[in-house]
């Protein structure tokens, strides 16, 4: 595939801004001036966004106003406005400026979608249209988070799904990179607002931020960062108000791989979990049915556990995003209810899990064990301990989320004080 | 075209809603408990829905924050925003009724539109889809004012253009009718907040009302009354929230004809108004010129005069909503501007139009005669005047026309006191 246009292919640049970026016209008039400087300056820009500031909560808490609980086709059409506005306004944001610029909405932007409503999976990318705008010399502003489906029904793309469709156009499109911009500057070693100390982090392997997002790093959704290794997308995530370089999200090289190879390079944190019990005694393994249901809603799972019970029952436990816990109640009840066992759930949402994210975890066992000795010698009683290469999480009680994240910063060497300000990506020699 | 499911053709209802019966979510709720007795009655319904309360010009307001002058594309995009986020909130709010319903955005609905962005005429109307979910036993919410073009670019269609939405599935579906729905309880001879005495009409002769909304009456937009003229569609134009029976606009026949030969029915005015005065020098009559750009802008005139002046020059004068009155005047200069000849325009807007309505208003010239000397009589300046059979409209100082409007309705007997309370159209013996 290739340009006919004004540039060949790897002038495209594709930008995402998320909504806190584009909260207030001004920030969209900020946004809309360094998009039209890069358009001046020749580069071919797809600009995606997010809804503006608390659109879509805003949109939800409507939504369950009318319905506790809508039907997923009206909530993607309803949601989907958000983003669609959003882009309109940053389209008209860039043509103020004198720059061409066309907006669309996912139904024009040629994202083809499918799966269920709220969690929807990119199949294809048809960017013909867009290709002939960009060639013509115009701007693209992509409404986020949302696709079509084959029958025309919207469909929005669960959350980080801005991100997503970031990475997807950069991926069809060629380009090798894709910018994400926020209201932070980059990606840290963990949360600043919960670790003094913490530091910016210039480089990061892609493998590593995969396990972050997962983990509950807010900056960017482990979706996007899989689709991105999946299709060699450099990624890089900077502030959309800062000219600071931001982080740089990379492929793993081979000297990667040596300097990183055993390093606790970030402390993960997150609140909006809980941890899903399910005992049953009696009765067949219940995984294959809770595994077949969290895939047919497309419900990530993390931290999952499945052991035999002493008297011939069952436990199986994960976590999940809080806001699938009702969901995940009412169906396993429906799975220990038939058949002839008997079953009991416990749903705990007083939880946050805590993760260190490096490399070679599992290579030196010394991680979990200064981890786990760490946070009990603290007095916080750290749970279904879940390990990796690359990850070892705990859950912790919500309460003492911070204290964790903050004592395993300084147990393994991340504060500012203790490694070099920038550039070392292995604080502990 | 006949209907293979639950039941025929003309068990349709076609419904249309107002923003300002959508406002809050407890409004929302009464409305989709209303549709939802309707449709458990075994009725087909479609409801169209407008923006909620003043999300259009809440959305309009953001646009002119980003860009004074966006684009019609991307305002458009933003625009239908608003009318897709009410029929999505709308059919969840049925749903939860238990009542099966189906939201679809303009882009679904099947609603083909052309001519420009802000200004878009409905075309054609692909029913396929539509009447699939009403034999599957499905409510249908449409998103109003919005269409799709061949190119899958979304168009707005200008003001009213929820009723017009309405009025034209009510023709394309055959129902021979459409229930438009308000916060006010149906026409009136005179807007009830300026004239205390204004009486509610039970019934109006379709090509009355069509004058009546051209005349400014909000209650209903002329183009919506024109296309169901045309299409032989009946109107009931009632309050959402009342049980009242409200005013049914209805075709004509010769009963009526006779009945109402010779009487004015009500008195309109509109403050959103603007006239425009163009005179030229040594000038071709510019007429031909002025008419092709309202063509081409779908820009509605009224009150059109066109004379030549005594010097050789022309004088020409038309009222149009205020909101065009920039456009009109950047592009009149062109015309005056270019070619050999001089031209000056004025623009004022600090004037109503107010106009009486009724039938026969030619055949006696008593009654313009009447509205002038009503007027002129108690110091107000009455200019512009156009008559039909069916209007006398004159522009009058805004300041006026609250008083205009009392003084009209006396004069010609529509107050309370002077006919019967219902029933009567031509309170005049």
């Amino acid at each position: 595939m290739t340009s006919q246009g004004s540039g060949p292919t790897s002038d495209v640049v594709v930008q995402k801004y998320g909504g806190s970026s584009l909260a207030t016209p001004a920030q969209i008039r900020q946004v809309a001036d360094r998009v039209s400087a890069l358009a001046r300056s020749g580069r071919q820009v797809v600009v995606v966004v997010s809804a503006q500031g608390n659109t879509t909560d805003d949109l939800l808490s409507r939504a369950s106003d009318i319905n506790p609980s809508p039907a997923g086709h009206e909530l993607d059409q309803l949601l989907a406005t958000g983003e669609t506005a959003s882009a309109s306004l940053m389209a008209m944001a860039i043509q103020h400026t004198g720059t061409p610029a066309t907006a669309l909405s996912g139904a024009r932007s040629g994202i083809l979608a499918t799966g269920p409503h709220g969690a929807g999976i990119i199949v294809a990318i048809d960017t013909e249209e867009l290709r002939g705008l960009l060639d013509a010399g115009r701007t693209v502003v992509v409404a986020g988070f949302q696709g079509v489906t084959a029958e025309g029904d919207i469909i929005t793309l669960g959350r980080g799904g801005s991100d997503t469709t970031a990475v997807a156009f950069a991926a069809e499109l060629h380009t090798g990179h894709c910018e994400i911009y926020s209201d932070v500057p980059g990606v840290f070693t963990a949360d600043p607002r919960v670790v003094p100390g913490a530091r910016l982090m210039p480089d990061i392997a892609i493998d590593v931020m995969t396990e972050m997002a997962f983990a509950g790093a807010r900056v960017m959704h482990s979706r996007a960062v899989e689709l991105a290794a999946l299709y060699d997308v450099d990624i890089l995530v900077g502030s959309s108000t800062s000219t600071e370089t931001g982080t740089r999200i990379h492929r793993r090289d081979g000297n990667d791989m040596l300097e990183d190879r055993t390093a606790v390079m970030a402390v993960v944190h997150d609140t909006e979990v809980a941890r899903i019990t399910l005992r049953t005694q009696n009765a067949p393994d219940p995984s294959p049915a809770v595994f077949q249901f969290l895939a047919k809603e497309s419900i990530p799972a993390d931290m999952t556990t499945v052991s035999s019970a002493p008297g011939g029952g069952y436990s199986l436990g994960l976590t999940v995003h809080h806001s699938h816990a009702a969901d995940i109640r009412r169906s396993f009840s429906d799975l220990t209810s038939t058949g002839r066992g008997r079953g009991e759930i416990e749903v705990e949402d007083q939880v946050a899990k805590v993760s260190i994210v490096g490399h070679g975890l599992l290579s030196r066992p010394e991680y979990a064990s200064r981890l786990l000795a760490s946070l009990t010698g603290a007095g916080i009683d750290a749970r279904s301990l879940n390990a990796s290469q690359l990850r070892v999480s705990v859950t912790v009680p919500s309460a003492e989320a911070v204290r964790a994240v903050g004592l395993l910063h300084s147990e393994f060497g991340l504060d500012a004080e203790a490694g070099a300000m920038a550039g070392s990506l292995s604080p502990r020699p």
